[in-house]
């Protein structure tokens, strides 16, 4: 009886909950010295006061349907999620060769990779109804190597997590000014990540006594998070369900210890 | 007024939950072939009809107070938790010599190894309160290297979990007869498994298409789940809160994945 009356607040909570929840998501303009960057915002306008928050770093391609499932998908969670542009308003690449040439400019600048994930941040942290002390940062991709690069600007966040992004760095030793929880989610067999990045990565974390968390997850390739990357793994991109959903509980987790109260 | 009635259900439930746990723990005797065997098996007596089980591997020193406190927290868990006796009954060794001879009697014995842990899994399965299909295996240190061997042999289990284990083996092709997913819990700077060893970890269940996931923790050596090992990393071996309490949380995930139903 206990059981049943127990399991029937739960539908009735879970009920409530659904009904009430209402996602607003909108396109917000702001600037990074001169440039007019566009960024997406979602979070549950239900939600009264300050909640934690998420800054979502696109892909090589810019800010799209992907990364704005991802800030939908925290919303419902609870969190303001805001995918930071990177690149600029208007600027979203659609072929391989004008995406990784967006991309490469920024990995071949890092001072200005940093101010621009670091605006986004600002940006985020201003949000009315955002705790500016919870506040996490991920990354896709190249996203993820970006968030991996505001943890070395000494950005004040609580916590990074890197799904198959880059590890390397022209600034290793920036290593030293990172002042927040780093987790990062590999696939195993990830081509785009070769051994002396991954050997580099490690050293560069261990000499600067980062707290970090790598998760190496087998059979997995680059890009293992978004169904768009298909399913043929010898192409070096590749999604990973089980990958996928293993990393996403353990963000979860990470995320449970960063924000404790 | 919803929301309270919730938290008053859940708060009810938990104590209701508390105070029906009957956690009952004892020593079984079996054998491997001629050798007698001592394992400690804990359990929730309350619960009813079959329950998923864990196979809790001991350190070197053989079961003592730490590997008990395992399954004690399993059982809490609700699981039907299981040390099985590697060593042999009475063989408790107490010294870092006598450890160490005992543990490498085994670590230059794998057949022995494996028929010793496969003992102990076949008295986890049989008893009347485990659900055989649901049968995890974790071990820390000599454990941990145990299960890996475990899994070698292709032992019929949901999954494995090394907490701090040699992830070496003299047989690397074996990884082939592996039929179960593994986590590797590590930590990141622990000075008992060499670079060379871990990277033939990786080559070895990469090779094999083994489903694993392999986690390390920064700033962490060996035995960083116990907290006999103090605090000194500089010996190599010491806890670690932080690295204990996200391994065990990651324990749980991969449990929840493994023991689905």
């Amino acid at each position: 009886m206990k059981k049943l009356l127990f399991a029937f607040v739960l539908f009735f909570s879970a009920q409530v909950a659904a009904q009430a929840q209402q996602i607003k998501t909108q396109l917000v303009e702001y600037k990074e010295g001169s440039t007019t960057l566009e960024g997406y915002l979602a979070y549950d306008a239900t939600k009264k006061g300050k909640q934690p928050a998420v800054l979502v770093v696109h892909e090589w391609n810019g800010i799209g349907d992907y990364t704005k499932k991802r800030c939908d998908q925290l919303a419902r969670m609870g969190y303001v999620a805001f995918a930071p542009d990177i690149y600029g308003k208007g600027v979203r690449p659609t072929t391989s060769e004008t995406m990784g040439a967006e991309a490469t400019k920024y990995k071949n600048n890092i001072p200005l990779l940093r101010q621009r994930v670091n605006a986004g941040l600002a940006q985020l942290k201003k949000q009315p109804n955002v705790d500016a002390t919870k506040v996490a940062a991920i990354g896709y991709c190249f996203g993820g190597t970006t968030v991996l690069e505001l943890a070395r600007s000494g950005a004040d966040v609580a916590g990074v997590v890197s799904f198959h992004g880059g590890l390397g760095t022209p600034n290793p030793a920036d290593a030293a000014n990172i002042k927040t929880k780093v987790l990062v989610a590999h696939g195993a067999i990830d081509p785009f990540v070769s051994k002396a990045e991954l050997d580099g990565f490690f050293k560069e974390m261990n000499d600067a006594k980062v707290d970090y968390q790598f998760i190496a997850y087998s059979g997995t390739v680059h890009a293992f998070t978004n169904p768009e990357a298909g399913s043929d793994i010898s192409k070096g991109a590749a999604y990973n369900a089980a990958a996928d959903r293993r990393s996403w509980e353990a963000m979860k987790q990470f995320f449970a210890e960063i924000f404790k109260k």
